[in-house]
């Protein structure tokens, strides 16, 4: 008894340490299981195993925290010697003609998914790709591949791992709708067009570049510089009589980039079908904001 | 002696509990201060105390999980008739001599930072940003508001908001080589062409919009429609003959917002300086890659 008594305090103590554990142990389980982003993170990889870390690009972030200014404000461009630029000047008639013929000329283009598989000159999508070139860039890194595809399997491939996502996407999205709509949805996410169009053009962005020490290179606003560049291919397609749709394919990236064998630093931003539209072509009817609801004068 | 004896055990359990419990504090004031996040948003918030929420924006990244493919597949636009599409076709012959010629005139196009104050037809302007109006958008949102600023009291606003933004990023990344450059830096953040170009384009992305019923509707790929959109003004404007430079001075655009009396689901995407190039206006000697380095054909 006096054994006990001796031993009591030392078992309370041991009894007090192993409860003092259990609680630290079980705050770790809890902070582990109700964190919001792995939840969501292991979630998201059960239901698409075939996302790679490919799609994790914070560049953009990082280059608004780092950088800012005019795009030709680099250190390169500073050691550049400057030359005179007097581009062509018109007259303000000339001009309010030019802009008006222009705004006409853009202002029919449509996306259109019903594209004629007629040839186009291959030399004609060279212009539109040197056109597209033209197009400003953060530090001028002009960090854009243009991948033009006309090779029939490799399009039919594309065409596949689209459509496999594509279908993913809206099988995901509808639940339960699904079985009922289904007639409807097969003309989302089938793209016939993939297959048909004399030319897919896979716009990728490089996110970085290599330094000859071999070390990587910030490409900042690498997306919205390749984002422009896209805007002028538009704009030189409708020129040329051309039609695409523009579509940004991104959960496909990762398995389009190995297809076509693009290095890592590259990813997909979009993917446009060109060529004539099909004699039967048809668009939604839909109408552009006017001007007084994009536009505001100060 | 018996009493003691009878309390020990109670004491220990009081202490044990009291040594339990500051072990979990104490982890829980690990876990505030050890999180990177949260270090780093401070020791951020320190550097730069004007950055706000605003600039939080991850819209593109949410966007990205949710949704893909055509920008055309919106809900809204399904239900929407089709209507037939038979834009103007051009002979081979022509493409190829249109699409040489569009070519020639964008690769003319250079970034200008010496603008003349000579003025510009207002309608000139109106003209482009209704071209620019007629870019594809992610479901056919039209997620753009282009700010146009002639006024020169707001023109001198945006400038000292602008150059004070600047002079903090050159002052913050050069430290020490900052006294000894003083003079090479001046030409970087002070930037003149802001009072004395006739226009100034601010163009905002709507983030998000608001449905009838109030809640927020996402515009998905707003930053990518809204920068193709500025690709397209781009071409608009050089086919006028004007000049810009293509700026993106993203830690001012919650400044600038507020200024220009923008909604807060707008943020600021680029600034643009629009007019006549100066008579003796100079550009860095640089080149664009060759087609073979921005292009791949498969």
């Amino acid at each position: 008894m006096a054994l006990l008594s001796v031993l009591t305090p030392v078992l309370a103590v041991v009894l007090c340490l192993v409860i003092g554990f259990m609680l630290v142990r079980s705050r770790d389980t809890e902070t582990t299981s109700t964190s919001p982003d792995k939840t969501k993170a292991a979630s998201k990889a059960n239901l698409r195993p075939w996302v790679d870390q490919d799609l994790q690009d914070d560049t953009e972030s990082r280059a608004r925290e780092e950088e800012d200014g005019d795009w030709v404000d680099s250190n390169e461009e500073e050691d550049l010697p400057h030359v005179p630029y007097s581009p062509k000047r018109y007259t303000e008639e000339t001009m309010l003609e030019r802009t008006k013929d222009f705004y006409t000329l853009m202002n029919q283009r449509r996306s259109v998914r019903f594209i004629s598989p007629e040839p186009v000159p291959r030399e004609v999508i060279d212009n539109v790709i040197r056109t597209a070139g033209t197009a400003p860039s953060g530090a001028h890194t002009e960090p854009w591949t243009f991948v033009v595809v006309s090779d029939t399997e490799t399009k039919h491939q594309i065409r596949l791992i689209v459509e496999e996502e594509e279908e993913m996407n809206y099988r995901q999205r509808m639940g339960d709708k699904w079985v009922n709509d289904l007639a409807k949805l097969r003309t989302n996410w089938i793209k016939e067009y993939l297959d048909i169009a004399p030319y897919l053009v896979l716009i990728f962005k490089q996110t970085y570049g290599i330094l000859p020490n071999s070390k990587k290179k910030t490409h900042y606003y690498n997306e919205i510089s390749v984002s422009v560049s896209c805007g002028i291919l538009l704009a030189a397609l409708q020129n040329a009589g051309l039609v695409t749709v523009t579509s940004t394919p991104l959960n496909c990236g990762p398995q389009l980039r190995v297809l076509l064998k693009r290095p890592a630093n590259e990813k997909l931003l979009m993917l446009l079908p060109v060529g004539y539209p099909a004699s039967d072509a048809t668009v939604p009817d839909l109408k552009r904001k006017p001007l007084d609801e994009i536009m505001v004068h100060m």
